[in-house]
C-alpha cells in the first residue's frame, strides 16, 4: 500500500456541492495567477525565510547528531521538558500526539519509547510549581528553544530552572540543559557557549511556524524515539510532489487556489477536523501556520488590507456533538478539512450487548475503526447536504513518512496562498506592539518602552458603568 | 476580598475602542429587546428545556447522594472513567482542568484529591487501547453518561467496557459502573435498573450543553475532590445577580446584547481568551455551548435564517505567539473575551540571571504572576491599538464558586442571545443528519437507514480530477 497522503477536494467544488461551492470557472480562471504564485514560492526557495524549504534536502548531517545525543538522553534521562512557545512548542506536541502512545507520559519507563516528555508553552505561575510536582531534577533534560534568546517567557523559565537545578544538582546542572537557537544571532548562543551548554542551530531562513522539520522539533521527536529520518524523507516526498506548477498535479497549489476562492467568497474561516485522537494537535500547528502567515495588514505593494482566515481546531467525532450543528446549520462562513486515517494502529472490536436497544445491538461485531470512518462519511454527507465546502487529506496510516508530507503540505498551501495574497506571509510584525506594550505595564526602562507607557495613558478613562 | 466575577465591556464601546465598536447609541436602542429577551428567558425558567434554570436551587438531596457514592469511590478505586460525548465530557474536563492539579492524574494517590480521572470523548480505536493500558480494571469505575441512551459513542464504549470488566472481574463487575441517566425516558435506565447499577439522573429539562451543574458534570468532580456545594452556590449567586432586567445591572443581558450587536456588525466569531492554564477546557465548554445553541437555520417564527457565530478556542500567553498577528491585523471579524485570574494559587518568582540579557536581566526579581498580566494587559493594549472589539472576565481567583458563577453566566449569555436572535437556543436538529447518515453507511436496516443510503446515491460523482 502506498504511504502518500492523498487530496481530494470535490466538495469544495460547486459541481459536486452546488451553488455555494466554487465553480469549476472561477478555479480555471486562476491558474495563471497559482502558476505564478508557484513561481514566486520556487525563486524564494532557501532565500531570506524560506530556508525551511531546504530542510527536506540539507539535514544529512544533523539528523545524525540529533539521534547521537537523543540516544544519550534517553539512556540518562526520565523526563524531557521543552521550554519553548510558538513555533517552538505546537509542532513538538502535534508529533508527539501524532506518533507516540495516546498516554505516553503515564506509561511504566519500559514501555515508553524515550522518557516523559513536558512540552511547557505558558508562564502561568501554577503551570511552573505544577511541573515541579511531577519531575525529579535529577533525571530531568530541559531543552531551551528560541530563536533569538529574547523570548520573554521561554527566557524567564530558563531563569526559572537554571536556578532550580543549580541548587538541586551542583555543578552537574549544566549537563541537563539543551539549547536549540540561532547559530550567529542572538543573546542565547552567546550564553551557550559561554557555559559550555549542548546546542543545536535553528538556520537562519526558518521561522518558528516553519521550524518543525529542523532541530526545533526533530530533538524531542528523536528523544521519544519517533524515526525523524522517515519524517524528513516524507517532506522531501511532498516538496517532489510539488514541484510542478500544474495545480492539478500539485496537491498544495490546488488547495491553495481553492482556500483563497473560497476567502473570496466570505469563508473567513478554516476549519481543520482531524477524526483520529493522534492528529488533534495537528490542528492547533497548523492554527500557528495559517493564522500567523497570513493575517497581514499590509500586501507586498504597501496596500493597507486586513487579509487572513481564522483557523478553528476540531476534533472528530467528538465536535460532531460540539460545532456540527453550527457547521451545517449556521451562516456559510467556513471551509472544512477532514484529516481521514485509512489504517488505524490498533483495533477495537464491539461485543455484542444492549440486546433491547436496537440501535447499539447494532453495532456488536462490528468496530470502533468502522463506526469512526461511518461517522466522518455521515458527517461529511450532512455537509454536503447543508452545501457546505469540505476536502479530506486521507493518511494511508498514522505514521513518520506521512506525518512529514503533512507537514510540509501545509507549509507550502500556506507559502502559495500568502502568494495568491500578495502579502509577506514568512513575518508577524503584529506581535510587536504587545511585547512592547507588555514590558511597559512592567516597568522596563528605555526610550521606546517609556514612550509606550505614555502613550497607553492617553487610552479613555474606562467607564464605571460598563463594569459589573 | 470579593470571590464574585466581574465583566468589563468598555473594550466593545466605540467610546473607548473606535469607530469598529459599538456605539453607545445601539447599545441603547437595544434595551427594549434586552428587557423582551429577558422576560422570555424568565418565562421560561424550569419550563420545556430550562430545567437548567432550577439546578442552583433544587440539588439539596442530590448533592448529598453525589458526595455519598463520590466518598465511597475515592475509597475503592484508583480510575474513574467518565465514558460520554459532548456535554457529558465537555463540562467535568473543563471544571477538573480548573480546580484540580494541572498533572493530576500523574501524581501519586496520596497527593491527588482522588482517583486519576480519564474522560472518554471519542471513539478513535486507538484511544481505547491506549486507555486499557494505563488503567486496572480492577480498580477502575466506569461513568456512563447519556441522557436517552442511544449515543452510538458512549453505548459503543459502555459494550467495550462491560465485556472486559466481566472477563477480568467476573460477578463483581456491576460495581463498577455508575450510570447517569434519565429517569424515565430512553434505554439506559432500563438497562440500569435491570442489572442494578448505581444510578444518577438528569433531570428531563437540562440539555447536554446545560448539564454541567447536575449530576452529569458534578459527580466527577465529587469524585476528585472539588466543592460541588461551592460551585452550585456560585450558579445561585450568578442566577442571583441576573435576575433583573436592566443591562447595567445583569451582566449577562448586557454581554448578551453586545454580543448580538457585534454580529450584526460582522464579528461572526468569538475568542474565548483564557489567561490562565487552568481555564483552558473552560473555552472548549463554551465551544459547545455558543455553537450548538445559536448555530441555528430556522427562527421561533418558521423564517428560515443562518444565525450563530462560531466560537474560538485559544490559551493566553501560548497564542500570543500563533493567534495575535492575526487578530490584531486580519479582518474585523471577531470579540474576544479574556479571561482574567486576579490571583493565581501559586507564585513563581524569576531568579536573575541573564546578566547580558538586558530585557531577560530585568525579569529577574519579578515573577510570573506579574508576567502573565502584564502580557495580558500588552495584548490588550495590542488589540485596542487595532480597533478590536474585547471584553474581560476577572475571576478574583480560580476556585469552585467562580467556575460556578461562569459556567452559569455564559449559560445565561447563551440563553438571551438565542432569545434575541429569536431561534430554538435548546435544541440540535442539526445533529441528526449525521447520525442517520453514519447508521446507514454502517448497514444499518430501517426503513429511515436504507431510504437515506438511496439518497446518498444521488450524489454527484466525485471526479477524479479533484483527488490529488
Amino acid at each position: 500500500m502506498s504511504n502518500q497522503i492523498r487530496l481530494d477536494v470535490n466538495a469544495m467544488m460547486a459541481e459536486y456541492v452546488g451553488p455555494k461551492g466554487i465553480a469549476r470557472a472561477e478555479l480555471d480562471a486562476m491558474i495563471p495567477e497559482l502558476k505564478k504564485a508557484h513561481a514566486a514560492v520556487e525563486a524564494g526557495r532557501g532565500v531570506d525565510m524560506q530556508g525551511w524549504m531546504d530542510l527536506p534536502y540539507n539535514q544529512q548531517e544533523i539528523l545524525a547528531r540529533i539521534e547521537a545525543a537523543a540516544a544519550r538522553i534517553r539512556k540518562e534521562f526520565d523526563a524531557f521538558v521543552v521550554l519553548g512557545i510558538g513555533g517552538s512548542a505546537l509542532g513538538p506536541a502535534a508529533v508527539q500526539q501524532a506518533l507516540n502512545h495516546l498516554h505516553y507520559n503515564e506509561l511504566p519507563a519500559e514501555k515508553r519509547g524515550g522518557p516523559r516528555l513536558y512540552i511547557e508553552d505558558n508562564i502561568d505561575p501554577e503551570r511552573m510549581a505544577a511541573l515541579m510536582d511531577v519531575i525529579d531534577l535529577k533525571t530531568t533534560c530541559f531543552n531551551v528553544i528560541t530563536k533569538s534568546g529574547g523570548t520573554a517567557e521561554t527566557m524567564s523559565q530558563y531563569l526559572i530552572v537554571t536556578d532550580a537545578l543549580k541548587a538541586a544538582l551542583g555543578d552537574e546542572w549544566k549537563k541537563h540543559i539543551l539549547i536549540t537557537t540561532s547559530e550567529k544571532k542572538g543573546f542565547l548562543i552567546k550564553i551557550a557557549q559561554r557555559e559550555g551548554f549542548e546546542t543545536f542551530y535553528i538556520p537562519d531562513g526558518v521561522g518558528g511556524r516553519f521550524s518543525e522539520l529542523c532541530p526545533v522539533g526533530l530533538i524531542a521527536a528523536a528523544v521519544t524515539g519517533i524515526d525523524i529520518r522517515a519524517m524528513v524523507a516524507g517532506a522531501k516526498e511532498m516538496d517532489q510532489r510539488c514541484k510542478t506548477d500544474d495545480a492539478f498535479a500539485n496537491p498544495a497549489l490546488l488547495d491553495a487556489g481553492l482556500m483563497f476562492l473560497a476567502m473570496k467568497k466570505g469563508a473567513n474561516m478554516s476549519v481543520m477536523m482531524p477524526y483520529a485522537d493522534s492528529l488533534k494537535l495537528m490542528a492547533d500547528w497548523y492554527a500557528q501556520l495559517w493564522a500567523e502567515s497570513l493575517g497581514k495588514n499590509v500586501t507586498l505593494d504597501g496596500k493597507p488590507c486586513n487579509a487572513g482566515q481564522t483557523p478553528i481546531k476540531t476534533l472528530g467525532v467528538t465536535d460532531q456533538h460540539s460545532q456540527l450543528q453550527l457547521y451545517t446549520e449556521g451562516p456559510y462562513d467556513k471551509v472544512i478539512t477532514f484529516l481521514k486515517v485509512e489504517k488505524f494502529r490498533a483495533t477495537t472490536p464491539i461485543p455484542h450487548g444492549c440486546d433491547d436497544i436496537p440501535t447499539i445491538a447494532f453495532l456488536g461485531g462490528k468496530s470502533h475503526n468502522q463506526l469512526i470512518e461511518a461517522e466522518r462519511q455521515g458527517t461529511e454527507y450532512a455537509l454536503f447536504k447543508a452545501q457546505r465546502m469540505c476536502q479530506t487529506i486521507t493518511l494511508p496510516e498514522v505514521n513518520a513518512g506521512t506525518i512529514g508530507q503533512l507537514l510540509y503540505f501545509f507549509e507550502l498551501v500556506t507559502a502559495y496562498t500568502g502568494a495568491l495574497l500578495n502579502i509577506n506571509t514568512f513575518n508577524q510584525p503584529g506581535v510587536e506592539e504587545s511585547k512592547i506594550a507588555a514590558y511597559a505595564v512592567m516597568g522596563y526602562d528605555s526610550e521606546v518602552h517609556t514612550a509606550k507607557r505614555e502613550e497607553m495613558k492617553n487610552r479613555p478613562a474606562p467607564k464605571a458603568e460598563y463594569i459589573l
